[in-house]
């Protein structure tokens, strides 16, 4: 039995999750139901990380146990053959016995984009939020230091089961190309909704409805955070391991 | 009644073409259905470039007649807002009594692109396409110089309406910016199907499979160009006039 970890890449608008769901496509499902064409029997993945319905993922993990004889590479060609068009494999890697794509993260990372721009731009708008108004990008990375730390982000997202809230956020910038804004977070593992209302708060301290010094307030849930932003300007780009 | 020229920008993959179809969508019948909830009884559009069914295009033109005494602003937000997702006005301004987005053009520039890598990448492929063999990049480049000039171009495409197929190429460019390598065209017209064969038989350079030099027996017709390659990786990215 070989204990593998693959990376992922999918395009998450047709997914209605990572997850399996009880209705509508989910990237375990089909990665499942690949790698069972494979394997002597069913195989079931762990996920390092939930990504929502519309969430794309280019660093997205699975771990896996897997009868399989050849090499890692004619497997992964196998796997991308089989798998649909918006999904596929982008390495496969060998892990010890008690690795856990899940449990051994060390970190996960997310992008959210933003097309900054009145326009609109068919092109650029499957993996951007267009957002017309103009923005301080310099307010909003200082308001996002802010947030860098051990806190408790209950005010920005659901732990999962009941769970404390308590999470690191090691890194959070935000920077600018052109009129592409990208938001970047880096933690231990985020909330429910985190990121999206995380990047909805900063929003709207580029438009200075709010402080940097606010965001505090919003932490310490002394107002409000907004709502969560579309899914479709949100990539999971990284997780890291110790490997 | 004004004559206007409004820079467009598309989705093609959900297009059937540019041009009104017997069936599928067309961008020309979008833009009109618009423009005829604005204009006083219906208006009829003449299109800078054919692109055809999957060709993207961020500098695709369409000049045309409308009753509007409002500003241009307002227009332009006004179609914006009844234009589907994948369509939308880039700008709009005025243009002479005479003037044509067709016969006016000065050229037209299309680019192409390609992921020169062997895994699939859902997040990349939508607009490029994925080309897993190793390609010599300057020589695709070099060969592609002697396409340029004026030629008959029969060799790689079909003049509409029976028409010469004598063509201007004042511009072809390959390069590569990390795993993509972007091809570029500009021409004052275009045979029907010609960048995308012009593509096809440069890759056939690329994978050294024919000398840049064959390039020009191509065009001599003494050996034929290949197949156009797939729709999806082209946009019409620039037409020109003089105004």
């Amino acid at each position: 039995m070989l204990h593998l970890l693959a990376v992922l890449e999918y395009d998450g608008t047709e997914f209605a999750g990572f997850q399996i769901q009880t209705s509508g496509r989910s990237v375990q499902a089909e990665l499942e139901r690949a790698l069972g064409e494979f394997g002597n029997g069913p195989v079931r993945i762990v996920g390092g990380g939930r990504t929502d319905a519309g969430v794309h993922a280019t660093g997205q993990t699975a771990s896996f146990k897997i009868e399989w004889t050849h090499d890692l590479e004619t497997l992964q060609r196998a796997l991308n053959a089989k798998l649909p068009y918006d999904l596929a494999v982008r390495s496969l890697r060998p892990v010890g016995e008690n690795f856990s794509a899940r449990y051994s993260a060390r970190s996960r990372t997310y992008r959210y984009s933003v097309l900054n721009q009145p326009v609109r731009a068919p092109l650029q708008e499957r993996y951007a939020l267009r957002f017309a108004a103009p923005l301080d990008v310099a307010a909003m990375h200082a308001a996002a230091q802010h947030l860098v730390g051990t806190h408790d982000f209950g005010a920005f997202g659901t732990p999962p089961h009941g769970n404390n809230s308590v999470r690191e956020l090691l890194r959070a910038e935000v920077w600018q190309v052109e009129r592409n804004i990208y938001f970047e977070f880096e933690a231990t593992s985020f909330l429910y909704r985190m990121v999206r209302r995380l990047v909805g708060t900063l929003l709207q301290v580029g438009r200075g409805e709010r402080t940097a010094q606010e965001i505090e307030q919003v932490l310490f849930r002394q107002c409000r955070a907004v709502d969560a932003v579309p899914a479709h300007g949100l990539t999971l780009i990284q997780i890291k391991y110790d490997l």
